[in-house]
């Protein structure tokens, strides 16, 4: 297997872009190919089977470019689809729970973490499933933000409303005395500020963008599959749905002008 | 054509249930089909083109049932496709824009009109062409308003966040000296009471699940195709995702039990 094919990232839409953003940082010689599914974004409130048909179809897309390997690089269809995937396709595929919860593990001091996500992502108790099996001593305590993401996509990243919705989601996880907290959905860097105003400074959190970077290193290193070039290479974009919003929306993820391609 | 057969009713996700609230209240004979691609919700932060391929999908499938009439429940399928669809199949078809645009018109006192929709309905500039078709002489001022559907969805119908959301997406509106303000979205006759805060108690509201289904009892009455049996129909309700929050949230907005089933 050539170290020179690119990787496959997708995405329900746009929030697929922070993992983008780590991966170029860590690993600038890799090409990305990322596929965000913008025409029928989002995944969050979407049942399992769907979520499932959705990302097979956004694996063998990525299939076709000859990648050596796909991250799954939402929360959600991680959470309910990999395992699924994982028996499907044999390249190596991996998803934002694993690596997520891991730094959780390592960070915490006081063994209690807290995890914010989706509906579909909390509800299928998959983080609860990761951290238990590295450490079954941790109490984790789970909160679903739905109106995070649309605030994200609505551009209210420090508005009045934006600290008050996080509040008003955030009082229970604050009650619980965690140390940790993982952002358990791609959108969610892009709040920090808010949610750092409400749960404290000293609040350490994980975000799964970074922690997938360093997996996906760490499993091309142990395969011999990092790409050896000093050559800086590209990422292509593809979506499902016209690229207008995809594209003026990825400038705020990733801090630079891109262009994307429809799919098909 | 038999007077018999049921009518066909499709949108995004939940919001037509208020138009099937209004059609079961005027039309209590007639059978409704609906079907709600909860799979692929939401359409308004989507392409035309996008939204257009989806619509043709769901005419298709209600066509299946054999119905003789096709409601296009969803603002943005009307505002975007409409015209495609009146293009492509032969039952006749009527979406939710021009009945709400009449409404408006026959309501407003100083010719001032204000529309609040997704930013495919309000992009799409469908309200200001039927209304100035309707009279020149009326000012259409409008807002999108992104995160309204999102707070429905949530059920987060009257908290404070709600209000100060409208308060903010509302203001260019209130300067305007509005009379008449069309809810051009399925959802926001949800958050009427949040609405009238911001806008005050004189303002008139056009809900357009209301006006369209007036304009279905004159079509089908001029058509000599209204029911003439005196027993009450039923109303079966399809989905494209698995039906459990379809059928949760439906109850919101019916106000009844309902229950669906998943198609394909």
């Amino acid at each position: 297997m050539s170290a020179s094919r690119p990787i496959g990232i997708f995405d329900s839409g746009v929030g697929g872009l922070t993992v983008v953003k780590r991966i170029e940082e860590l690993l600038p010689h890799e090409e990305i190919i990322y596929f965000g599914d913008t025409a029928r974004v989002p995944y969050g409130t979407k049942s399992k089977e769907t979520v499932t048909r959705f990302s097979v179809e956004n694996v063998e897309f990525l299939m076709g470019f000859n990648v050596k390997m796909i991250i799954v690089a939402c929360n959600t269809a991680s959470s309910l689809s990999l395992e699924f995937l994982k028996r499907c396709f044999k390249v190596p595929l991996i998803g934002v729970i694993e690596p997520g919860a891991k730094g959780a593990v390592d960070s915490t001091r006081n063994n209690r973490i807290g995890v914010i996500g989706t509906r579909a992502t909390i509800s299928s108790g998959a983080y609860e499933k990761a951290i238990k099996k590295l450490n079954s001593n941790i109490s984790l305590y789970s909160q679903t933000c739905p109106l995070f993401v649309p605030l994200v996509e609505e551009g209210w990243l420090d508005e009045d409303v934006t600290g008050d919705v996080a509040r008003v989601y955030l009082a229970p996880l604050k009650k619980r005395q965690i140390d940790t907290l993982i952002l358990g959905c791609t959108h969610y860097p892009l709040l920090s500020y808010a949610i750092r105003k409400v749960m404290g400074k000293s609040m350490l959190f994980i975000d799964s963008a970074k922690e997938v970077a360093k997996e996906a290193k760490g499993i091309l290193a142990a395969c011999g599959l990092l790409n050896g070039t000093r050559q800086r290479r590209n990422t292509k974009f593809f979506v499902s749905d016209e690229p207008d919003s995809f594209v003026s929306m990825g400038k705020r993820f990733l801090k630079r002008r891109i262009t994307a391609k429809k799919m098909g």
